[in-house]
């Protein structure tokens, strides 16, 4: 096992009817800014429990952060904010919801110019603080509810970058089930795959003799396989929605990375995808995902043995040929939740690989990967397998 | 999954030479108590490493804290505390010397009387604050460097009680796996057989429905019996020896009781064999625990049967059968680590349980187990089943 160190302070309030926790979480007397998404919050009964439990406080909205949370929008959010003297935000809604929350928390309190700095100069430009904030989480997929990175997207440059820092953990996160049994089809798979690819990510690279990292990996990987057809199926499932929301909670929390190398790759090729194309970034994952596999089964090979025994029980026939089925019942998974896995599906073509490594290489970007060895003539291979 | 609340800000620093991290983790300037237990560190380089990390600070010792801390020594050093106004305290050595440092850390700033209360009197008197510490770990077993409960003896009246809140999390705990590789063989199996009850306590239950958690607890069990008789082979095996440490960490965490029920009975009353007789805790719990799964089978059923067929593949016979060989599996492993698990083979007889009996009858114990089923008389049953 690697040297590691693990932090995460956040306190998860788990289970139904738990939003009224709400109210003894948030600071008494503090001027709350509640941050929201497109609204259905409003449609299902969650903005109305949110306020009982808030009555006590005063409160101002913020509502209509999009889907990969834009830069420009959240700057509205900030100046709102300042203008109104925030000093708790609770985030009521998705991972996007909370990233945009994250990044108005930091924003408010920056002093070094532009906020966008903190993620397009990460090396020089450091965090002092945020404001606090916790959540309401109503969509299971980013993790982001229990841990401290968050994802923005500039509009104008069409860059989606990331930050995180110790002053950006949720001070605590209300995860009710019921809060999601309105969620539609297409953003429940989204997240299983989200959920899923993060632990991939930390999971499939090569071993380092840390059994019990891998096996909880593994347990995340097979819950997320066992309720995600059952959420599919009945979202109003409360006991596989609550198993599918706490496995992707604890896919990204910081626990299983911990000693281990991480890999990420697909996160960082599949961003360009969202951020050119505006393709769910689940969908850019089950993209990239397979491929990447491919391209790096020599040096991931003792993982995707691992995988493809422990996850889907092949234990017959050769090395590369249980690799390739190990793979292969990854991109069945993924199918089977109505997600396709090839460029062509999303009407994507060849151009938007060259468009991809341009960027790649404008922005200096090299040494993805576990062992630091994909660059971007190596993007573009893995980009090409996908098409 | 039941509801639940998960709160753990306890900053793990993890890996090979990392004792050094301390300099940085004690806040500069800040008085520190160096606790510590018999003197092993002095001898194991821990105690130099140490003092090389403190050489900024201002230093006190209080040494001599033993297994089982003691309120009467724990209270010497609370005056200590008192009298050289120390403001962080830092626990060099295992659960007991943690445990009694949450209860220096606390009864340093408590104002209502004595502190036992906050032991004997839980109902009553509520904890308002405690001085902050950090861990540096040299015994892998309890997983009190990553909670904020204690476990207290005191001599006088022979009780052993428990405490916990949530100013009691260390600030910090470094976990080097190097500093235990002196450990006698006896310590070590101790340690193994405590972790492996602690997964059982929160496991060993009936269902709802959480099949993350028990995942998580199965990959603890599975990892402690393949890691432990590594080190018990070789005290020195970096790896085997970390991840039986990381194991035992996250085996009392609080993760794997996260929405679902526990038991902890084996505890209550491997509790009063150390009280009454000094027998090693883990001892206890490897008495008491086989014994209260037969007697529980019933209602144990369930779970039983996954612990024979995950952890110890049986998965042939009738549901008695396969019980029962879990139970035998459970004590086969013990034993191999040299753990006795009958009374006699402790010297302790009949008249010891008639003592325990009165005991919990005078204090009023009762309704034991995750089921609130188990009451005196039960026990009574349970250690006759010991003997």
């Amino acid at each position: 096992m690697n040297n590691f160190k693990f932090y995460n302070p956040v306190k998860i309030i788990f289970g139904k009817g738990t939003i009224a926790e709400v109210a003894k979480e948030v600071p008494a007397g503090a001027r709350v800014l509640m941050t929201y998404g497109g609204g259905s919050i409003k449609k299902n009964g969650v903005y109305e429990q949110v306020m009982e439990a808030l009555k006590e406080h005063t409160v101002f909205e913020f509502g209509g952060i999009e889907p990969n949370p834009h830069y420009e929008t959240l700057m509205q959010a900030v100046e709102l904010a300042k203008n109104e003297k925030i000093d708790f935000i609770l985030s009521v809604g998705g991972g996007s919801v909370l990233d945009g929350t994250k990044f108005i928390a930091a924003a408010v309190v920056f002093d070094q110019g532009d906020p966008w700095r903190f993620l397009a100069e990460k090396a020089a430009v450091k965090l002092k603080g945020a404001i606090p904030f916790g959540a309401v989480l109503t969509l299971p997929a980013t993790g982001s509810e229990m841990n401290s990175g968050a994802v923005i997207t500039k509009v104008a440059t069409k860059e989606k970058l990331t930050f995180g820092s110790p002053f950006t953990f949720p001070k605590f996160s209300v995860l009710d089930p019921e809060t999601t049994f309105s969620l539609p089809p297409r953003q429940i798979s989204n997240g299983i795959v989200d959920a899923f690819t993060h632990v991939m990510e930390q999971y499939l690279t090569y071993p380092v003799n840390a059994p019990l990292q891998d096996r909880i990996a593994e347990g995340v990987l097979l819950t997320l396989i066992e309720e995600g057809p059952k959420v599919m199926q009945n979202p109003s499932d409360y006991n596989a929605m609550g198993n599918f929301m706490w496995s992707a909670t604890m896919a990204l929390n910081g626990l299983l990375s911990a000693g281990v190398p991480t890999d990420w790759a697909t996160h960082m090729i599949g961003h360009e995808l969202t951020a050119l194309h505006g393709i769910d970034h689940a969908r850019t994952l089950a993209i990239v995902l397979p491929s990447l596999l491919r391209y790096k089964s020599e040096t991931k090979k003792e993982k995707l043995l691992q995988y493809g025994a422990r996850i889907w029980n092949i234990t017959e026939g050769s090395e590369e040929e249980r690799i390739e089925a190990a793979i292969q019942a990854t991109v069945k998974f993924f199918n089977s939740l109505d997600i396709a896995t090839t460029l062509h599906e999303y009407d994507v073509d060849r151009a938007t690989i060259t468009a991809i490594v341009e960027r790649f290489q404008k922005r200096g970007v090299r040494n993805l990967g576990e062992r630091a060895d994909i660059q971007v003539e190596d993007v573009e291979k893995i980009l090409e397998m996908s098409l």
